[in-house]
């Protein structure tokens, strides 16, 4: 039984994307990815979120909004990853608190250069290539933003 | 060690898509996903997704393209799915021929229906849903096809 993740599109008020650069072991090498991580015993699927976003970045989100879910190994995992959209980002008093062993850069980047990475197969990493996919849809106008609500 | 997968992009003349229907047991449900299997012992990445083809639909093709790669689980997997595009299909006379255990029905499906889907969240299996997304992207124009090479 997979307890699921969720992972985090998080938006700056000038459209960009909040991306992590990490050092993934079992791949060994870097993936550019959006900032997630597993669902704690107790925790809802947004409060993970929340609590993920706050540790991996140091940022908090004021509107949040569910954006899709996925589900990365049918054949062999029951794993469900919960995407949710972030805005109204404030840099936390706290700041980054890493996981040992978690060695994790972040940075801002517009959607069009990551929509380039995907077509490039630079953005292999399944959550983040369809959180930038379903991100670019709406910011074409072609699909309905979500509800946000303040948190 | 994961020995990876492939998963194909099946299209017929007019366009269409070929989409499994397939009870997932570790899910508990039925999924809409593209043709895909597991990376036997000495076998390349096209030559599954030619051997999955056949097997799990009954078509073989003579034009393939390699589309993209994606890594479904990069916390704590080395797995990686070879995406192929696949055109010029015919039914073989051999058949489908599934392993035990499958449980598979296959149909045709109009890109903008699978788009559509995937907006609602009822594509979540992420092969299909990328496989769909990098599609509709190339028939839109906007996305440069990838060389097909007759086999």
């Amino acid at each position: 039984m997979h307890p699921g993740a969720s992972a985090i599109v998080a938006l700056s008020d000038d459209g960009r994307v909040l991306i992590e650069r990490q050092f993934r072991y079992p791949m060994g090498r870097e993936y550019l990815e959006i900032p997630a991580g597993k669902i704690d015993h107790g925790e809802s699927p947004i409060q993970t979120a929340q609590r993920e976003l706050l540790e991996e970045t140091g940022y908090t989100a004021r509107q949040w909004a569910a954006l899709t879910q996925i589900h990365p190994a049918i054949g062999f995992s029951n794993e469900v990853i919960h995407l949710f959209l972030a805005a109204d980002l404030t840099r936390h008093e706290r700041g980054v608190q890493l996981d040992q062993g978690e060695l994790i850069e972040t940075q801002w980047m517009q959607p069009d250069v990551l929509v380039d990475a995907v077509r490039a197969g630079r953005l292999p990493d399944v959550k983040t290539q369809i959180g930038i996919m379903h991100l670019d849809r709406m910011l074409r106008g072609e699909w309905a933003w979500p509800d946000f609500h303040e948190v």
